[in-house]
């Protein structure tokens, strides 16, 4: 019963993106090159490298946990949605030339604060996704409360990253810590709202 | 009910063709290397790459969102398709190279117009996938009208990046721009018989 | 209906192997590495890669789609099947560097003979592969003569290539050629017993 | 009757590591790097490429079939579950890094022993993982018999590894040997209780 011209499925749409994320989380660790000399010593020059790739890896880690977890609610994939997805997916596609930055670097000013502008320009993205998502799933699939938590969230890591951003000009790793932070906040089981609890909590 | 020696179905020619996709679409991202110095003004000389990336990013989209489309009209995978598929994504993948070339040279004449070249390829693959698929597809699923406004549409996009790859010549600037205008009129909503409207008026 | 303790399924290891050859495929695209000058003059140089990058993508193609067919037979993976996959992708994977090398020392004897040398391990796995599948397959799936010609062809294949690995040693244009011809052979509609055209012809 | 805000399942977690692990395994090949020289003596020198690009190979290749093996016996995707796996997943894209450092430094004291040590860590997320799919499995699934060897087992493993970790600051060689030890192990088919055998006895 495919009607005509459907636009692709969600399985598509959900598989693409995840063979995207899936390359890019790996090139990021292309920019750890193994050192000539055998030396533990060798190593120690590679803590910004190792840092911010750890960093990145989980950022991308949790954008990947919460995409494919709204990707489920979607009923019906439309134009318009695939279009912010793809948006979605270039603002990632940023992140290893961001994290590469920082590193080489050493986190100097400049280089966090655009690394944090990434994180804000993936976060804008990810709101606009999440919104087409809510206007879609029904109240039966979203509670009202539920809705306005993950929107209050996104907004915070927003507000977080952005303040990232402008920090860093000013002190470079305040503003890196100020991104750690989005990230564990993020991770916190017991956030109020949190997308990942009400599973195993309801 | 498994027939002996049936091809290979269309989710996995699907399959294959977003992992091919989705790596050539982050591979041209590794051409914007992050600068070794800390300074903004480090990130102008990569404007070139930059915009070569988005526009070629915009340009992979465009192609992924209209070849899955079509698949989705496959009723039977001929041996015939999976090769047009094969040379269409031999196409796709002279992408990062043409744009690494007019990123390292800062659009010169002659890159540009191999740049377009090579959308002239995909163009034209797509334009035998396109007919490939129509003939199989049945009145009921795609009308005799959409058919005909789908297949003027991909010649109007063959005759543009044609004609920017020759006046790349003379001009890169208007040649680019010209690759530019067609990406454009490919993701204006309101094209008549756009093969991705016909889903949100229909 | 799960039993405990069953192998991955059949379409895990397809996915699999199709991500692997997907990432191989355009690995080898990296190696067309975009000139700094602007002129066409700075793509004749290119010609080795080009041409060895398309007769691999050619080759590895092929082996996708016969790979792929086999897999539809199979309905139970063993472990032994998914090592023999695993040792068959092994093989694929030394693709991009042997093509690598004959792109740098435009195709000198040596390394034409170690391309071709790759080619007969991608065979031998590939042969080992298809005779696990046979053994699997029972005669209603797949008729006892074209079962004999599936194994003559890739019999065929084998020896062309291992010859071609001799030959290059003596000249390398003649290997290389030989090489082209066994991909011809496998890609002829009107091949004797071809598995590709079982299914167009009954 | 999905259920509003379900993590992802199964299918699309082991989509995701298979599409990470095949990034991965095919990066990896890229250290192997063509010799300009087309001798055959030119190859000589990439022996300890060649050698830990297939010990990674075959340790990465383990690790997925009992990734895979494992993930079959999930009936829920919980949130620690996916981290853990994505924890399981960081170790993993560690090993192209520490495999080309023992390249480099053919195989010397300190490189094999940080070798081992990802190895460890691999291991350690494996077990976690193991943990945590056999508490949710039942006793029909899984008997207490087969669930206790696949635990011995995997701890059999780590042991061996974090010994290699160690010898191998005395002796890299003996180091690298147990390390292949480990895998040899775990590809023995008549180890008792082997996950992989159950099957075919069974």
């Amino acid at each position: 019963m495919r009607e005509p011209y459907e636009p692709s499925g969600t399985e598509r749409v959900g598989a693409f993106s995840d063979a995207v994320v899936a390359v890019i989380i790996t090139l990021m660790v292309l920019e750890l090159k193994a050192p000539e000399s055998a030396s533990l010593a060798a190593l120690a020059p590679l803590w910004p490298t190792a840092v911010s790739y750890a960093v990145s890896y989980l950022f991308i880690a949790i954008v990947w946990v919460n995409h494919h977890h709204l990707l489920r609610l979607v009923r019906r994939t439309t134009p318009r949605l695939i279009w912010v997805n793809f948006a979605h997916l270039f603002a990632v596609s940023l992140v290893p030339f961001s994290t590469a930055w920082i590193a080489r670097t050493e986190l100097a000013a400049m280089p966090v604060a655009f690394y944090a502008g990434v994180f804000v320009c993936v976060n804008l993205a990810y709101r606009l996704f999440e919104r087409d998502v809510f206007a879609q799933a029904d109240g039966r699939q979203v509670c009202a409360r539920a809705r306005r938590m993950a929107r209050r969230r996104s907004a915070g890591t927003l507000l977080i990253v952005a303040t990232a951003a402008a920090v860093a000009l000013w002190s470079p790793i305040a503003g890196f810590l100020l991104v750690c932070t989005a990230l564990v906040l993020y991770l916190r089981p017991e956030a109020p709202g949190s997308v990942l609890r009400t599973t195993s909590t309801d």
